[in-house]
C-alpha cells in the first residue's frame, strides 16, 4: 500500500497502513488498507484512559480541532479540554470508518491493480468490515482495552458490532441515536437514496468522472437524506412557510425557505461526497442486525463485559425511533449491564446529536464524568 | 370543446362540457373545459339532499361501484346503500379535480389549437380552481345547496376553497385528514417529488411521449410518496426486516419487503398518472393557504354558514399532521360552527381513510347520519 497522504483526508489525520490482507465479513479480500485517524489528549502510562469514537455515515476522523489541524471538527463542542468527551482525562481517537472517503481505505481509493479507483469492484461493505478496520489503529496504538466507546448514529451500529468482536475489551459504551437493525421505515428511505444515486444517467454502474459526475442523484439523495436527519417539528418553527430569496425560482420549486435550506445542503453534499462511497454506508446500515445469528438480541449481547452503558435517543428521530433505543437497553440490561437509556426531548430529529449540545453536552459529560 | 369521452376517465363517469371562458385563479384562460363525475342515489324533489365529495391528488370520480361502472371504487367501503355515505338517503356526486388525467381538463388534455397535450401550456392550477371548476357540475345538476361537503386529503382543500367561494353553499362538512396549508415536511417531501420527475431526461421540460416517458423520475416520486402516505409504524409491524422474493435482487436494493413493496406500487403508478397532471395538482398543495389574504384562518373563514363540521384526523398522519386539522377544527369553532374534531388512532398514516374502514366508517358514517 502507498504511504502517500490519501485524497479527501481532513490535514490533521493519522494514518494507519496495514499490509496484512483484509478479509471481509461477507466474503473479498484486500491485500491491505490505510486507515485514518486523529486523536486529543495523552494515552496514560496504564494505557487505559482511551475513548474510541466511531462515527456517523460522512463525518471523518476530523471530531474536533486539535494542533495539527485548528479547524473546527463536527463534534467540536463535544470534544475537548473540559468538555463533554473531556481531553484533559481521556486519550480520545476517532476513527475513519472504512468505505469512506476521508482518508480510510473504501470504494474511492485508488486499487493499486489497476491505478484507478476500486469502485464497485470493492468488496461487499459491513459494519463488521468497519469494527473489524478500526481494530488496526487500537493495535497500532498499543490499546488493549477502552475505557470507553462512543458511538452516534452508524457509529453506534459500529460499536455493537466492535463489541461482538471484542466483547472484553471495552468498559464502558455511549451509543446515541443508533439502532441494533434498522427498521422498514429507514431501509426505504435509504433504499430510495440509493435508487436515486443509481437511477442518475451518470453513474453509469460507477463509471462515473469528475466531469460526468451523478450530481442529479446525488442532490436528490441529499435531501431526502435531511429529511430524515431533521424533524418536522424542527421545520414547522424555523422555516414554517416562509418564501426563499437564495435561489432562482423555477417551475414546480423553489417557492418556500425549506427548499432553499435542502438545495443548499444537496449543493455543498453532491461534490463532498464520493457517490460510491455513500452507496456502500448507506447499503451497510440496512443489512446489518446485531441479533443476526442469535435466538435474540439480548443473547446476541450476552457476551459483551461491559462495566456499564448509556443509551441515548431523541424523541423526535424519524429514522432510528426511540423504541429501537430503548430495546438495546432492555437487551443490555437483561445481560445484566448496569444501564442508562436517556431519551431526549430534542427537536432537530436524528441530528440533534450534531446541533442539541445543550442537551446533549450533559447528556453526554454526566456519563462520561461518573465513569470509572 | 369535444364532446368525445376524454381518455383516462373511468367507463361510468359523465361529463360537463362547459363552452364558458374559464378564468384561473392565478391567471391565464381556458375556451372551456370539461369535468368528469359520478353520481348515485337520486336527488330529491327539493334537491337539497346532494353530498358532494372532492378528491385527493390522484382518484378518479369513481369512489365507488353504481350501474355504469360496477367495479370496485376507491372508496367503496365508503359510499352505497346503507354504508357511510348513504345513497339511500343522500344523492353523491365525486367530482375528478380539474387538471387531473380521469376525464377532467387538465395539462394532458388536448389543447384544441394545436391537437397537441396542454403540458406546461396549461395554466398555472390553484387549488380554488378545483373549487370554481366543481361549481360547473353542481350548476349543471341544479343543485344550489349541498347537505354535506366532502374532502379528504386535498379534497380538504379543495373543500376550504369551495366554501369560502360558496360561503352560504354547504349546510356540513366533513374534512378528513386535510389542512389549511401545507406544514414544511409536507412541501419538503412534494417539493422532492417533483424535482424526481423534473429531473429525469425524458421530462424534457414536459415533452416527454409514449415511448420516452420519465418512469424513473415518476416512479421515484411515488415511492417518496408511499412513505408519506402511509406509516413507519405500520411498516414496523407489516413487514419488519422480512427479506422480499418478488424482484431480483440488485446491488444496493431490493433486498428487503419493503422494497419489493415500494416497487409493486410505484410500477403501478408510473404509467397510470400523467406525470405533467402530477406536477400540477402537487404543486398546487403546497402553494394553497386558506388564510392567505386574511389577519388568520378564524377571519379567513367567518364568512363561511355551516351548520356544522367534523374535522377528523389520524395520529400516525405525516403529512397533515394530527395539530392541522386541531387547528382548522378550532378556527370554525372559534366562528361559532357546531365543530367536532375526531383524531383517530390508525396506524397507516394519511392513508388510514383509504384502509382503516374500522375506524373510518363509524367517524363518516356517525357523523352523516346526525346531520339535519
Amino acid at each position: 500500500m502507498s504511504k502517500d497522504i490519501p485524497p479527501g483526508s481532513p490535514p490533521g489525520s493519522k494514518f494507519v497502513y496495514s499490509q496484512e490482507p483484509f478479509r471481509f465479513h461477507l466474503g473479498g479480500e484486500l491485500p491491505g488498507l490505510t486507515q485514518a485517524y486523529e486523536t486529543w489528549g495523552a494515552l496514560n502510562p496504564a494505557r487505559d484512559n482511551a475513548v474510541m469514537i466511531l462515527t456517523g455515515l460522512s463525518p471523518s476522523a476530523h471530531a474536533a480541532s486539535h494542533g495539527d489541524d485548528p479547524s473546527d471538527g463536527w463534534w467540536e463542542p463535544m470534544v475537548g479540554p473540559g468538555k463533554p468527551i473531556d481531553t484533559e482525562r481521556f486519550f480520545v481517537v476517532c476513527i475513519n470508518s472504512l468505505g469512506s472517503c476521508r482518508g480510510s481505505t473504501g470504494p474511492a481509493s485508488i486499487n493499486p491493480e489497476t491505478g484507478r479507483p476500486w469502485r464497485l469492484d470493492f468488496p461487499e461493505l459491513s459494519v463488521q468490515d468497519i469494527a473489524a478496520a478500526a481494530d488496526l489503529v487500537l493495535e497500532h496504538l498499543g490499546i488493549e482495552q477502552l475505557h470507553a466507546l462512543v458511538g452516534p448514529s452508524l457509529g453506534g451500529m459500529s460499536s455493537l458490532a466492535w463489541l461482538q468482536r471484542n466483547p472484553e475489551r471495552a468498559r464502558h459504551f455511549l451509543c446515541i441515536s443508533s439502532a441494533a437493525a434498522a427498521e422498514p421505515f429507514a431501509i426505504a428511505i435509504r433504499s430510495l437514496q440509493r435508487e436515486c444515486i443509481v437511477s442518475d444517467r451518470l453513474w453509469r454502474e460507477g463509471q462515473y468522472s469528475d466531469d460526468e459526475w451523478p450530481e442529479t442523484g446525488m442532490r436528490l439523495a441529499r435531501k431526502l437524506g435531511m429529511m430524515s436527519y431533521r424533524s418536522p417539528q424542527e421545520w414547522s418553527k424555523r422555516f414554517g412557510r416562509l418564501p426563499q430569496k437564495r435561489y432562482t425560482p423555477r417551475r414546480f420549486g423553489m417557492d418556500f425557505a425549506i427548499e432553499s435550506y435542502l438545495e443548499s445542503a444537496a449543493v455543498k453534499f453532491v461534490r463532498g461526497f464520493d457517490p460510491c462511497c455513500y452507496l456502500y454506508l448507506s447499503q451497510l446500515m440496512d443489512t446489518f442486525n446485531a441479533a443476526e445469528g442469535h435466538v435474540s438480541l439480548q443473547a446476541a449481547l450476552a457476551p459483551i463485559q461491559l462495566q456499564s452503558t448509556r443509551i441515548i435517543g431523541v424523541n423526535t428521530d424519524i429514522l432510528w425511533p426511540l423504541y429501537q433505543q430503548q430495546e438495546l437497553a432492555a437487551a443490555f440490561e437483561a445481560n445484566g449491564v448496569a444501564t442508562d437509556f436517556v431519551p431526549l426531548n430534542s427537536i432537530q430529529g436524528h441530528d440533534s446529536f450534531l446541533v442539541d449540545y445543550d442537551r446533549f453536552r450533559p447528556a453526554v459529560g454526566d456519563y462520561l464524568r461518573a465513569t470509572e
